[in-house]
């Protein structure tokens, strides 16, 4: 049997045009696509879990194969729970891929039949981050392009609400 | 739709065990794989197309959705060729990564409905290439544990008949 | 018409010898250089915004078509503000460079007009970094050599300040 | 005279199964070992300094060359205290590497007389850190074969203490 | 005073549309761009030392401040004699620049006096090299909007010339 | 028992200021240092296996527990031979670690028995090669301060010779 569902896990705080092309291209490859929203609370999230997955879901309507979730145990249990066989990451650059690297042989070591599958980002999206779209919202600057629309409003909103 | 068909591109110049890893890790998330051996002459390799082509059908007779194939132009045209989504590289390191993200971008480039996706290999391969194994042979080390048993037999004739 | 007026950006918490190297280099390559401290009060830096600028204005004083100032928001609304043609940074070692790279592609997509170009330093500043003399004076290490005497003075007052 | 102290400093936090193959490997190239742990309370570690101690006390009791010990100031200090003249450190991947080039630099820098030499880790740990394995043991996982078995008893009254 | 020449070297064999965004960009930084083919016979270049000139001439004619050269002894020694202040190379991915850096750094042992300036080419051609503009030509598939068109036109009569 | 004898291998075509660096640092860590230049001829040295070893010799006379030899089978195997418990590498960027690391792990693979430790550099020969030394002589650069003295005036008559 061929696999049929694949994970794109990540933080998504929030969800960027680079986390978009990601899933894309997993949907083409896949037969279903979850996208798993860590809800790791030590890591001080600007969006909460649900804000994540809202815009998420919002981002990813034109997608008909793929689906939001969250998870907060161990990404190979959750791979387990929904019967995943493969875990998806984008690749931006050479230290991506260090962490992603040492993360896929974690998770081989505690779930050898889940497999990770590495897909590169679109080059013009190679310099995007969560952090960096964050850090531009907040100095005032123009996220357009960088994120879906939606995003974009929330940032506003976000960052505004922070300074007034 | 989703992917069915994926490539496994290389020189195999000789098939190892590392090869044989990323490609029984292809066969469990495609529903067919296609082994694909490059056949460039610039490179000087040293098994013939036909050895490399035979060394792969003995080491892949276990898996029964993966063929073996070869192809002297674009890889990306032989994509298009057999109908292939996806192509498949194994990753072992940061030197591996940057070449395969060029390739990958320019074949994106060339052929954008073509995917390329990289699988980690296992880390007791992380060292091993067909450069290295063949370098041991060359000097009289045992190659035993690095590439499967059909190709040892033919590194030591191929060695033994130069050194004769 | 040719640049004249570049930026070299940094927190500068406190300035090394390396930053020293760097903004020599640049002095002598462009018209007029301004040295720009960042001051993101969310890195919480050892020195106060005046401090650094302090520090900067003692250390560069010999350096006739280099002056000092400072930042708040997005380094490209600077470098628009003050007519800068070029944000020129200190590349040490292969992981600055990545950061850098994306800084640099960052503020290409904000600002397109402003050029980023990085200027290795000396191979004996290779190693040094604001965050390791702060280490080593912490400790009580010797840091001669590594910052300018003023520096060395105030990390003493500083440390010693902390330590009774 | 040839060398005959080396120094494996870290915070091991917990030591971990890469941890304790590198102190083999030095243990087979010097007279004597010291393992160090750093006692840096600004990184707030999640095992105590005289835990880390205790763990490591048991965990090498089988190596007759091997002492324990810890430091709160200079790594060369430390060296020099006890008349060391190698620091050991264990090399995992390209990131670590730089890192530790820039502290071995840096030591230079301060004591030239002691070398540091480094030593890679077995391929099937090299994913392995402190860090994974607390967040693998945090989440409920199983850290059997990551770290001594005395530390996977501690890691887990550590971590149910804190989920109670 | 401040620099106004600066030399853009390499081996241009052929000049594809990365080298001419950074030859762009150069021009708006300094007063005069200096674009320098190496002539290193022992490199066996595709295209001759006349017709990697005559390409670029043909590439550069809407720069109004570069003109072309070539040179075959030591870069820093023609750097001297043409007067240049600067010499800057493209930076692509790490993999540059580790040799890049090497490079400067031989260079400044050579002629301190000249500056070795790096700038990052645009992301959408960081996947671009000479040796992948002639791999794609020689197998048959497009390269538009990889190289200027007059490339595009040799590219095709030197691989068709050698096929027939 | 410790470890007592060292290999330094290499191909030392010439050998450099670097690598003396890194001879001089492992004489000071183990009893006996043999340094061993590798005999291969599918690499086509500029100099002979005679040469090397002479320049070697002469540069190292000043060291008493470090001999020059040679090899041309599996270093591996030479290390049995002489009864060396340790290979020494210099390090001096991450492209050369990446290499290293591989060899290392081959060489394990092949005899666990005999262990690889990495050296880095000096930073100011961070840069140097025996490709770059040969580069610059045969183009009439100074090689002074690169290389012993010795190897400086073979250079001369290797490159002079070749031109006449």
């Amino acid at each position: 049997m061929f696999a049929c569902v694949a994970i794109v896990p990540g933080s998504f705080d929030p969800v960027t045009n680079g986390h978009i092309d990601v899933i894309e291209r997993a949907s083409r490859l896949f037969r279903t696509v979850r996208v798993a929203v860590a809800d790791n609370s030590a890591k001080r999230p600007t969006f909460s879990r649900d804000e994540r997955v809202g815009m998420l879901t919002e981002a990813c309507g034109h997608l008909s194969n793929v689906t939001i979730g969250w998870f907060d145990g161990l990404l190979v249990e959750y791979a387990r729970a929904i019967s995943a066989h493969a875990i998806v990451r984008g690749l931006r650059a050479v230290s991506d891929f260090e962490y992603e690297l040492q993360m896929a042989h974690t998770n081989r070591c505690l779930a050898p039949e889940v497999e990770t599958v590495f897909m590169p980002t679109r080059t013009d999206y190679s310099f995007l981050s969560s952090s960096i779209v964050k850090e531009i919202a907040r100095l005032g600057g123009s996220v357009e392009g960088l994120v879906p629309d939606g995003v974009r409003q929330r940032l506003r909103e976000k960052f505004d609400q922070r300074a007034s």
